[in-house]
C-alpha cells in the first residue's frame, strides 16, 4: 500500500510573536519540521512545539537556518567558511534535541530551512558541509532533502538515510526544478488543486510541469506550508484526498 | 593524595572579536567552561575550542548565560518564566554538544555564567529551572555550583552530580560569600596570594576571609579567569603552586 | 473645551512577524509611539508606520525599549550605567528620526517602552539618563511620562516639556499607582468601562480607584493598546465616547 | 597646497569587545568612520568614540553596514528590497546622529561599510537605495565612495557631495579596481610603502597598478585601517610621508 509523510515547517514564532497555527497543523502532518532560534523560533517555543508534537505522535525535525531573523532566513547569505557552515548547522540541531529532551522527545530529521535550503540544493561546498554537520551530531537522523539536488547527492556520499522532498502546492518546470517564485501561477492557492497533484506525485510517482510535461518525481515526504492564512485548510484538503485514495499518511521510518 | 580541578571560562570570542588566550590556558587548566552564544561564543568558536580542549585532554563543559551578549551575559535579566529558563539552559547545553561532536568531543560538565549563576546562587525558583533542564538533557553531566548556594541544593534535590567551585582570585566575607566585586581589594590581582590561597584551600579545607576568619570550604574546583591581561600567568602560578604542594590537578570523573 | 491626546504603541511588528492592526488604529490614535528596533520593530517597520502616520495626520514619537526582543521590553534589566543608558536612549530616537525622514516626517515626542518605563517611573537614576538623551537629541521633545513619578520629576528638571499619560484600560490604587497587570480585574476588558472611565478623567480630572477612591488625576494623553484582539474596538469607543462628550480628541503640541 | 583627508573605521568594537587602538587613530585621521551597531559598534561605543573624534578634531561619520554581527559586515547579503536598504541606512545614520549629540557632535559624512560597500560599488539599484537614505537624512552629509563605482554614479546623480576614496594598503589592477584580497601581495604591510604611494598619488593623482601600469586616480580622502596590530604605525607612517612632502592633510569641508 503507498504510504507518504506530510511535513511542515512549524515552531516559526519569535517571542512574542506568532506565525500559522500549530496546533491545527500538528493534528494534520505527520513531520514537523521547528524552527532552531536562527531565523525564528526561540528555546521557549522549541520546547513547547516539541512537546505539542510529541503529544500528537508527531516526528520532530531541525529546521536550521542562517542567522538572520530579520529576514526570515530567506536572505542569500554568502561568505561563510566550511568550518561555519558546519558550526550554524550542528548548533541549531543539538540546541532542539536538548529543548526536546525537555519533555522527553527525540528529534529524529533535519530539513534545512529557506536560503540554506535552496543555495545547498545547487552548491556542492555548501552541502557537502550541511551534511558533515547532520552526520557529526547523529548518524541515524533523516536528511529531508530536494530531489536531484547537490544536497541530495552530499547526504548520500555521507551515508545518511536521504528522503526526498516534494511540494503540494508549488509548480515545477520541464527540467523538474520548482517554479521561482516570481513567476505568476507558482504557488498553487486551490487546496483541491494542490490535493489532486499530490495525489497524483504519490500514486503514479510523476507530476506535470506548468508546461504540461510529465516529470518523474520520488518523494518521500510532501511539504505543505503553515504560515499563510489557508494553510490548514490545504493541509487537511491535501490529507484527506490522500487518504481517500488508499494512502497511507504517516511519518519515515 | 589531594586532588583538585582547575577550571576556566573559554571561548568567550565573538565572530571577529577575541577575548583571552585560549590555547594558552588550555594548557594549564583541566576543565573548560565554554561561552554558548548566547552572552559570548558562536558556533564556530565553540566548534573550535571544543576541538582545542580534546586535543589537550581538557574536559569541557556548557557555560550558559542569559541571552545579553551586549552585556556579556553580566546584567541582571528579571521576568523569565520557568518555562523560558529551561529552555534557555537546554538550548545552549544541546547547541555545546552538536557542537562538541564536530570534532568527536563530549560535554561533561555544565556551569551557569554570570548573572545567571549570581542569581541562582541565591533565587530557588531560578536554581530549580535550571537544575531540571541539566538533568532532562542529559543527568550524567557535572553540575559546577557555589557552595552552600541555592544552586546546590537544586543540583542535589534533582539528583546531579554536583562539584562545589571556589575562586582563586576572588576574597571573602565572614559569611563564606564572595566579597563584592565593588568592594576595594576583593580581586586578588598577585599571582602569588592567590596560588597560595588555593594551596590551603585544597589542602586543609579551609580559606580565611578579608577579616581573618578561618572558614571551612570544600571545593572540588577552582576557578581561575581567563579574560584579564594578567590571566595565562596567574593561572600557571596557581597550577605551578598546586603540584609543588604535592595536589593532583585533574579533571573531576 | 476639553482635549485630550490618544496615543498607542505601534510599529510592533519585526521582519515576517506582525503585531496588532495598525492601519486601523492610526485611524483612532493622535499620536503613534513607534517601536524603535531594540524590543520590536525594524528599520523597515519604522520608516512604513511613520509614513502611514504622516499621511493620517498623526504626531510620530520614539518608544525606546531595553534591547530586549526575546522579551519584548518586558524584562527587567540591571548593571546598564548611565553612560549606555543615555546611549540607549538616543540610539534609538536618532534612528526612528532617520527613518520618519524617509518620508518626510518629524518625530516630536518620546515615550520609554515596557521595563524601561516602569522602572524608569520609580528610579531616579534611570530617569535622570534617559531625560538627558532625549534633551540632547533634541530638546523640543515632548516627553510623555506617568504622573507624579521620578521620570516626570526628571524631564521637568531637565526642562523637557513633558506630558502626563494615563491608561484606558488599567485599572488605578488608592495611592495613584496602576495596580500591577497580575492582579485579578487589573485590566479593563470592557470597552464601554474603559471609555466611561477615560470621559471622567478628562472632563474630571479625576478616576476612582478600584476601591472606590477618588483619585485627582491629570493626563495630557491616554494611552490606547494596540496588540489585543479587541485593541481596535476599544480604542474605537473611546475616541467615540470622548467625542460625544463634547472632548476634543487632538495631539499634544 | 595639496591636500588630502584621512580616514578610518573606527568605533569597532561590541560590548565588552575590543578593537584596534581607536585613541591613538584618532590622533592621526581627520575623519573616523563610527560603525553603527549593525556589524559592530553599539550605542555607547558610539557615543565614546563620537566624543573622542570631537575632542581630537577628528571628523565624524556614519559608517553603515549589513544588520550582520556575526560576519563583520562582511558576508554578501541578497535579498534585501529597496525599502529595506534605505530603513536599514537611514536607521544608522540616524541612530550615530543621536549619540553624536550626546556630547555636541555632529555627523558630517557617510561611508558604507564591507559588503555593503563592495556591493554597492557595481550595483546600481543598491547604489540607488544607498544615496537616498543619505539624501533624505540630511543632504549636506560627504558621500564616500570608491572611484568610477556605481555608488559614485548615485550619489552624483541624487545631488551629494561625494568624495573618491583611494586605500593606503591596498594594490590595483590594471583596470583601476582594487586586487581581490585573496590574491598574494594585494594587501601592502610595509608601511613606507604604503606611504610612498599615497604621496604619488596625491601629488601625481595617479597610482601604479601591481602590473606597473600607470592609472590616474583622483583620491579626496585615503583609508588607513585600523584593525590590525601595526595599523597605528602604518597611519602615522603615511600621514608622516605626506606632511613631509608638503601636503595638508586635513578633513574636506
Amino acid at each position: 500500500m503507498p504510504t507518504i509523510d506530510l511535513n511542515c515547517d512549524l515552531g516559526e514564532g519569535y517571542g512574542a510573536w506568532t506565525m500559522g497555527d500549530d496546533r491545527a497543523m500538528l493534528g494534520i502532518v505527520t513531520s514537523a519540521n521547528i524552527a532552531c532560534g536562527f531565523h525564528a523560533g526561540d528555546p521557549s517555543i522549541m520546547a513547547e512545539t516539541a512537546r505539542l508534537a510529541g503529544e500528537k505522535g508527531v516526528r520532530i525535525g531541525a529546521h536550521p537556518g542562517f542567522e538572520d531573523r530579520a529576514g526570515f532566513g530567506r536572505r542569500i547569505i554568502r561568505g561563510l567558511s566550511a568550518r561555519e557552515v558546519e558550526g550554524l548547522v550542528a548548533y541549531q540541531i543539538g540546541a532542539l534535541q536538548a529543548c526536546a529532551a525537555l519533555s522527553g522527545q527525540r528529534v529524529t530529521h533535519v530539513k534545512p530551512h529557506g536560503a540554506l535550503y535552496n543555495m545547498a540544493a545547487v552548491e556542492e561546498d555548501l552541502a557537502v558541509s550541511i551534511a558533515r554537520a547532520v552526520k557529526a551530531v547523529d548518524p541515524a537522523l533523516l536528511f529531508v532533502v530536494p530531489p536531484l539536488s547537490a544536497i541530495e547527492r552530499a547526504g548520500e556520499a555521507a551515508g545518511l538515510h536521504v528522503a526526498r522532498e516534494a511540494f503540494a502546492d508549488r509548480t515545477y518546470e520541464d527540467d523538474g526544478t520548482l517554479t521561482p517564485r516570481n513567476v505568476a501561477g507558482s504557488v498553487i492557492h486551490d487546496p483541491d488543486a494542490a490535493a489532486e497533484r499530490v495525489v497524483r506525485m504519490v500514486l503514479e510517482g510523476a507530476v506535470h510541469s506548468r508546461h504540461g510535461t510529465r516529470l518523474p518525481i520520488t518523494a518521500d515526504t510532501v511539504c505543505v506550508h503553515g504560515d499563510t492564512p489557508t494553510a490548514v485548510a490545504m493541509a487537511a484538503t491535501v490529507r484527506r484526498a490522500l487518504e481517500a485514495a488508499g494512502v497511507t499518511v504517516r511519518a519515515l521510518a
